[in-house]
């Protein structure tokens, strides 16, 4: 292991090379004009799979961006794990917000800067390198493994589903990992043993048939940016508590176990506030800051646009003004029932004065990972190897539909092996990832997959 | 006066054509990008100014967009009229929804399409060819003439106002005359002889340092989207009314007579609901329809804008949302007052949990003209003689600040004009402008022009 270790030590300025020309390909899943780019991607990926000693290197094509498989399955016996990841990264807007081109990568400061950095090429890539590490060095790996990276992720992996459900003897396995999550904090690695779910949802409020001079109107009919803004802020009460009825009905409440370990955990709602630069902090009365974001659901406005948004003043009471909201889904929520629940509210809500559309975007369930499974153990010990300290045991407020449905589908448990950080900009401008957590991740994983054997019972 | 009227119905053809050139030069004077289009369009109307014997014709500059000033002064003992317009536009923006090329002049059912034909373009194209049908037809003027011409009406005529003051003996006059808004509807010619003013505002709510992944922290801060839109949604109460304490204060209230006068012009709630296409119309309880657009103030949202509003779905939690708001004010309101109580107003809703910035972009006052003047009286008369019909006399609800201007720095009242119809776009995609409107618009100010001095003592 220590030859391993050392390699990977040796190699870190080659590894910033290399996924500089990953990061540099602007594979942007839910803009069009990108979908050549979505192809080069998953060509590079696959190029990579092979460089390292992947075998069955293999382009899925579907209906959306393709998805990208290999495996290695030499190790008769040992636990086979299905490395999931996506190639695919959000839009960079707003653009003038980078410090850096957002498709350039930059170093500053310990941290890499690019889009997908953290979210989530930079960590597939440190798998790719773990692989490599124990090819390189002793010519095979102590697990089996099957890798899967998708393009979809940020647009709800919209064909994911249908391609596990086809491939359900491919991807057979013992366990699943993924690293597209945070640790805790800086120096606080971590493991996430629960996620959020999602339903995002598109509403468009429509007052009159054409946009009308504010003058001549104003005074007139309902303007839809107000009707819209009245619903909008009718969702929420003075509890900040979300008013939809049925909302919190399936909500699986948090032990009083739980509780207790978040409130030890090192966080300070002042310095929260402070570094995002806010007044005071916001929410449901009665949750603290960790248990809001981690373990209730939630409601929030994505987008807004109506009438005149450029430069200058025109007096124009528009026809229309749209919202992207969305929910974040906690255990038992279901999203297709909540995104039900918010149609059927936000219809009931509208005045007689607008017309109102409402369209479910993507959603998906939320998850919890059985804390005493082999994989987590294993990954306790690797982390603890790699960086020194034992890991606390976190949720996380983000998304990963793909680990329910590994669950439902394969009937797989799924590790989440996170090495980004809550403050690197996932789906913002300046996307980052720390330096020091990507090449402890890549030992991390080196350890974890020598690891895992011993916990497989 | 009949060999006048004539010619002016000989030409339409020629009218139409020369108009389309006029339609056809994008100077939207809001947008940086129109700057040499505006000064194109100044030359082509200080061109025409000179072609149908306008004198002394001369291009202003100004730190915006230039003003055209133009003079005949060859009428010695009449009255002289100031008349005052803007070859500015509009932008264009949602382009996607005109039916026709905005800046292509198109008819179909009697109506030309473009930005611009109906404001204000069109009309002050009026006034060029009654002017030129005297020329042609008798060689002199029935009056003396100023005309002024500006390029930044639809920006708050920023520079107009200097101008004016910098140039009071050059326009001195007796009385202003403007074409620029409506007639009350098809076939009902009218007289306006009250505008509403403007205090238009941008407001910028700040949440977070920086756009959030709203899955991480959605829940733990106060969406600055939210906010915003519990901050307008504030802004009425539920019976319609604006709720910034003084909003009300100095309003000048509807004598009985007026309220009884608007009774009795031709509006019908149900048809003006229908033609908008809304369920309910919407406003303050305690006023009609007509009462509320023409003599109440109003308040208005203009634009909204946050987050992700580009295609499909982004998982942001921004940290920035602006919306566009104005007001529309009445006698005796202020608008330099209305700004402050607005800004002071919503600096003081703003929760803890985000940062404000209440940008104050133009204003202007709203005016009144006495029904006795001579002008008025010889506009009726012009009116009757050229669409048959005695005039309507009614307000408009939107904003001509530069009437307030004229009447404190040039002591002058405004006579206004409108050949314009309240549902042909002028602030909206497929802005159009009767042709009967337009020709009989024409002769309108040929008889206005020769009948004035009869009224003049």
């Amino acid at each position: 292991m220590q030859k391993i270790i050392n390699f990977v030590e040796k190699n870190n300025d080659r590894y910033l090379n290399e996924l500089s020309s990953l990061l540099a390909i602007p594979s942007v899943s839910s803009q069009k004009n990108h979908n050549d780019d979505t192809i080069k991607c998953a060509e590079w990926v696959a190029n990579e799979m092979r460089s390292i000693g992947m075998n069955n290197v293999k382009i899925f094509q579907t209906p959306g961006h393709p998805v990208v498989y290999s495996e290695w399955l030499n190790a008769p016996g040992k636990p086979t794990i299905l490395l999931y990841g996506h190639y695919d990264v959000q839009p960079v807007d707003p653009v003038n917000l980078w410090s850096s081109p957002p498709f350039e990568s930059s170093i500053r400061n310990g941290d890499l800067y690019a889009r997908g950095s953290a979210d989530d090429k930079g960590q597939i890539f440190i798998h790719f390198k773990a692989v490599e590490a124990f090819m390189k060095n002793v010519g095979s790996l102590p697990i089996n493994l099957k890798m899967l990276m998708e393009g979809e992720e940020e647009v709800g992996s919209t064909n994911l589903e249908s391609f596990v459900k086809e491939n359900k003897n491919l991807l057979k396995s013992d366990l699943v990992v993924i690293s597209d999550s945070s640790m805790f904090a800086k120096g606080k690695p971590s493991i996430c043993y629960g996620l959020r779910g999602l339903a995002y949802m598109e509403v468009e409020v429509t007052g009159p048939n054409k946009d009308l001079h504010s003058g001549t109107f104003g005074g007139a009919v309902h303007n839809p940016i107000q009707a819209l803004s009245e619903m909008i802020s009718s969702l929420h009460d003075k509890n900040g508590r979300v008013t939809i009825p049925g909302f919190y009905d399936e909500v699986l409440s948090l032990s009083k176990k739980e509780r207790d370990a978040f409130k030890k955990l090192p966080h300070s709602d002042k310095k929260y506030a402070k570094d995002l630069g806010i007044g005071e902090l916001y929410g449901e009365k009665g949750f603290s800051t960790l248990e809001r974001v981690w373990a209730r659901p939630t409601l929030e406005c994505n987008g807004i646009w109506g009438g005149y948004i450029g430069e200058g003043a025109k007096t124009v009471l528009p026809s229309k003004a749209t919202a992207k909201i969305s929910m974040r889904l906690v255990p038992n929520q279901k999203s297709k029932k909540m995104e039900k629940l918010f149609e059927n509210h936000f219809k009931k809500i509208a005045p007689k004065s607008v017309k109102i559309k409402v369209t479910a975007m993507h959603g998906g369930e939320a998850a919890l990972t059985p804390m005493d499974s082999p994989g987590v153990k294993a990954a306790a010990v690797a982390i603890k190897k790699a960086f020194g300290k034992e890991p606390l045991f976190q949720r996380e407020g983000g998304s990963i539909p793909i680990v329910v449905q590994f669950k439902q589908l394969l009937g797989l448990d799924t590790v989440l092996l996170g090495f980004g950080l809550p403050d690197e900009n996932a789906h913002a401008p300046d996307e980052h990832l720390n330096l020091d957590n990507f090449f402890n991740g890549i030992k991390t994983v080196v350890h974890f997959y020598n690891e895992l054997p011993n916990f497989w019972k």
